[in-house]
């Protein structure tokens, strides 16, 4: 293990140091202006010519001299001949020498060779002054400038066709390690036995052009020796090196003896949290990282260090957005790290409150899923409850506030929800939190949601979500909307090769099982039933062991990591399953009055009672949706 | 003239009629994953395979079963065999099957063929379930989802190489009209006799790009058949059909008869300034623009209304940037009409002052210029001085926040400080508003600027800015800073054609004369020396045609439609003139004594006392820079 990698650096420091390693690429390329949005350019632009280039008239009309038009009145027009007196002009026509007003063709009355006006005109009338916009020998934009659209027009209107732009910053990605597989150039299925899909490289690719470099891959690379002899290469050729990988402590982690063979390595280890392995080197001098494996950190790492470099390397900024936001939860963090924490925004009221997604490094569709990151400093021990921060957003905050959220109880049925909204209605987006049911109804309560899927049945064991509802949100009015009715059971491998016949088996000493999250539903659905049955919960192997979806315990029944699951029918047939039903449950929409009043609440009703959703849940089966969009309850 | 011209309906109602008469496009086109970025999905996207696609670890170490591991102890060490009871991983391997739990490799002491634990693992310690990350079948993204960077990495990491999204609508743009040139084409100096640069559509091009359209552009069109027959065949092949100019009231304006003879004309004639020429019908179900030929008006109009036929043709919400901001000066504006106005704004105090930039649909440079639009909407009669209103943000607001705005007294050092903080400091722009000195002078005492560029003389005749800001702002700190001493007197055209010795010559009969606005320093100066000589401002032609920056005065000298002016020295060099000398000046900066503080008047100042800035100057003439970056002044 390196040593320098226990000698972490923040973050800042590690900023630092990376930009008094590299300098401003100076190189300059001669484009034609209509290519050069978004370049920089390298010298001042001034204009060739002045733009209009001549004199010329401003309106359609007639083209005359102002001192013949003085005596005109209402009662005694002027008559001017159209050879010599009058000139027809369209708008931007040169104005002829001697003429030095326009009268617009509505003031005039024509007849034949001759018009008449009615009223005198004013020198330089509807005239366009020679250079009126922009006059030849105009700074038009300084020396490390960014061209937009609006400058290519006004460059091209003082007649500069081309000018002088910055060389865009290139960067190789380097992906290494045995294990990874480049879906474009081998089959799928041999991800299945022993390899993963190198996404990393991908992402970082996208991300890297969407930056700004003009950005490239390389082959996956599987040695020290390759590293090595691919590094020494590309050090000469491009602007930025990303080494992927291979900057953690594994036996294959061999970045940082390639980059210290060949230059110089200035920092391994940053105390931030996802990124902490990132490494940075200088190899002839160009700037080389080591950029972590797990696909979280690298994405995190890439933004912390490549935008910094990016921007010194081009001389420009970058575009960063933010927005203020409440802490929704407490979010925990460890004194020392700094650590990047990804979060569903949720517009409230006016204000943005922050739900701290999954934190671990390997789940990177969490990723995908934020609206933002969220950083807390090395120096706290995280954001308490209804704290105000700061949060670098991943979305279009316009797009923010037209989402519906959801939060509460997770079902197949969400996907579906979402996938009918944005076709109906693209600017409307649907997320949900799978918080569980009773986690979702406090954060109702709470006044952060005003949206809640829920399946808790009550202590009779008979009446579903209404008791609970007037227990935890009695003062409030709120209604209760009927999704589905689905059947509930226990999930077991294809064939049932335990011969599991009903829940008094779990207590059966060969059964690993595994469990929901305390607070959903299904839980309290296990823990009601296994009461009845006087069933033990410190007898059943598993117990303990927590998932928060169905779709995640279906996944570890389907693969023997467990005997047995509790979960919702459409699982089972997923995973080519078979499923022992325990119960039929009523799945929920708590919604609050204030919310029914909203647009995105009316669509949300217009899907859940349209024939295509009802059809899509049978098409999946074990829902009974006879009385799908019913609104159950009212609570005034 | 069009009848339907006449009948202008709001720009409200423009977009409500476009939309009733366009549907989303439903071509889809399948892609590899990693080209997706920015498209929309037609279908939602479900997970081909799990990530990870097996248990794996998740830490560099060694896999155990857990249960072989329980007694182990500090004093107590548990010993496993290599080959059967401890097993090498790396990050990602997959586990071998009968193993339940990795060590990591820093809590593990090796020894040749063995390891020595001395704390217990648990079960799962440090491994990954298969589909931690993403399960097979989930949906990964629903219909109508834009790709980002992280979601092509969340469906790789699926195993989805590829997918179905929208097709890109496409979108031509026809330039129209005789007078027009294209700079790529043709040689510039056709430019200069009577025909237009044709810049419009190149700048239509661009933002059509920028928007998400497959841009492209005919040659330029000269006759209503070419138009005819071009609009025919257009029609079948792209989305929309963008025609530029020929939408007005000229001999020339051909666009609506050709819509209306190949299909129907929708509207024509907006109730908004600039873009009221704007017009729409549809050609073989597709919509065909008729975009005014004054190019701030096109630019207004593509915005106003394709902005909401793309979002409607591609199923997806456009980035709109907005802020609010507080008017620095009272906007009028007529009832009936909707208005755009270009601004500037400066952020004083962390409010931004939006201060408004020349109204000319002509003036297109003031596009490029302006860091936003605000709209005064038809029923008001503009705004008042201090209204907080809304603008659409044209520039990245954290460049706003960096940068320099002067206000005050036009002079070229403006560009050459502008290119040398840019060169300097690349994210310090500078931008200056040309209000002329007592305007300059004014805002900084209404609290709405910091820095004025100022050159008046007192009525004594004798000293320069001091005495006027003393009088304007004696109640608040400031210090005067000396730019330059800078020679003004009278431009003439080469050779002094009219013989004009000195100002009383002026007063000729034969002389026509171009004056600097009021409350210009120019214009102060020269009322100070007419009075001096006591000639009668009455009796020199052109006393009242005012201009308010010195080019603008040299370029009307230049042309010869003025015989004499009044402006500094460096002009009669850009533009080959005669200058007769009147007196040398001084030119200063106010600044506050708030400012005084800010990093970015240290930039300034670093920029005036250096060589460069000094040599710059030289390098023009007329300039003495003997005391440059002094402080003659300090108002405490």
């Amino acid at each position: 293990m390196s040593k320098r990698y226990l000698k972490t650096i923040t973050r800042e420091e590690g900023v630092k140091r990376i930009l008094e390693n590299v300098s401003p690429i100076d190189d300059e390329e001669y484009l034609p202006t209509y290519q050069c949005r978004g370049r920089v350019t390298t010298r001042p632009v001034y204009a060739l010519s002045s733009n209009p280039p001549f004199i010329c008239s401003a309106m359609d009309g007639y083209a005359v001299s102002f001192e013949g038009t003085l005596e005109a009145d209402v009662t005694r027009p002027v008559i001017l001949d159209k050879e010599t007196e009058a000139f027809a002009v369209n708008t931007g026509d040169p104005m002829p020498r001697t003429f030095d007003a326009v009268i617009m063709r509505e003031d005039v009355e024509e007849a034949g060779s001759h018009i008449t006006i009615r009223k005198p005109a004013y020198l330089w009338q509807n005239v366009r002054m020679v250079g009126e916009d922009i006059i030849e020998g105009d700074m038009l934009v300084p020396t490390n400038h960014r061209i937009r659209a609006f400058d290519i027009g006004m460059l091209l209107s003082g007649g500069v066709k081309a000018l002088f732009v910055k060389r865009r910053p290139t960067c190789l990605i380097v992906p290494t390690g045995k294990e990874l597989v480049d879906l474009y150039k081998e089959p799928v299925k041999e991800v299945e036995h022993n390899r993963l899909i190198d996404f990393n490289s991908y992402t970082l690719l996208v991300l890297a052009e969407e930056m700004g470099f003009q950005a490239s891959q390389s082959g996956i690379i599987c040695s020290k020796d390759a590293l090595s002899t691919l590094l020494e290469k590309a050090a000469k050729n491009y602007d930025v090196v990303l080494v992927n990988a291979g900057s953690s402590a594994g036996s294959e982690d061999y970045t940082e003896d390639v980059i210290s063979e060949l230059g110089t390595l200035v920092f391994h280890g940053v105390s931030m949290m996802p990124g902490k392995p990132a490494m940075f080197g200088i190899v002839k001098g160009t700037p080389v990282f080591g950029i972590p494996g797990y696909p979280v950190s690298a994405v995190i790492s890439f933004k912390a260090f490549l935008e910094p470099l990016y921007e010194r390397l081009s001389d420009t900024l970058l575009l960063r957005r933010r927005t203020r936001c409440i802490t929704a939860y407490k979010i925990p963090s460890r004194i020392g790290v700094e650590e990047i924490v990804r979060v569903n925004l949720l517009k409230y009221k006016g204000i943005y409150h922050a739900f701290p997604l999954p934190k671990g490094a390997s789940v990177f569709s969490s990723m995908a899923r934020a609206d933002g990151l969220i950083t807390i400093p090395e120096h706290i021990e995280g954001y308490d409850e209804g704290e105000e921060i700061d949060c670098d957003l991943m979305v279009q905050p316009e797009a923010l506030d037209k989402r519906i959220h959801i939060v509460g109880s997770h079902d197949l049925c969400l996907d579906i929800m979402r996938d009918m909204m944005k076709s109906r209605h693209p600017d409307t987006d649907l997320t949900s939190s799978h918080v569980g049911s009773l986690s979702g109804i406090i954060a109702v309560k709470k006044g952060v949601a005003d949206l809640c899927t829920t399946h808790i049945l009550d202590e009779s064991g008979k009446i579903y979500n209404i008791p609970v509802l007037l227990k935890y949100i009695p003062d409030r009015p709120w209604s209760l909307i009927h999704i589905a009715r689905r059947l509930q059971g226990l999930l077991v491998s294809k064939g049932n090769p335990k011969g599991i016949r009903d829940i008094t088996d779990l207590g059966r000493n060969d059964i690993l099982f595994v469990n929901r999250q305390s607070g959903s539903g299904t839980r309290i659905l296990l823990d009601t039933l296994l009461n009845e049955k006087g069933i033990r919960k410190g007898s059943i192997r598993g117990y303990d062991r927590e998932e928060s979806t169905h779709t995640a315990v279906g996944i570890l029944v389907k693969e023997g990591i467990v005997d047995a699951g509790i979960g919702i029918y459409p699982i089972s047939k997923v995973f080519s399953l078979d499923f022992i039903p325990l119960i039929e449950e009523d799945y929920d929409l708590l919604v609050t009055e204030e919310f029914m009043a909203d647009t995105r609440f009316t669509r949300l009703m217009g899907l859940i009672r349209s024939p295509e959703f009802k059809e899509r849940l049978e098409g999946i089966g074990g829902y009974n949706t006879k009385e799908t969009g019913k609104i159950k309850y009212v609570n005034k």
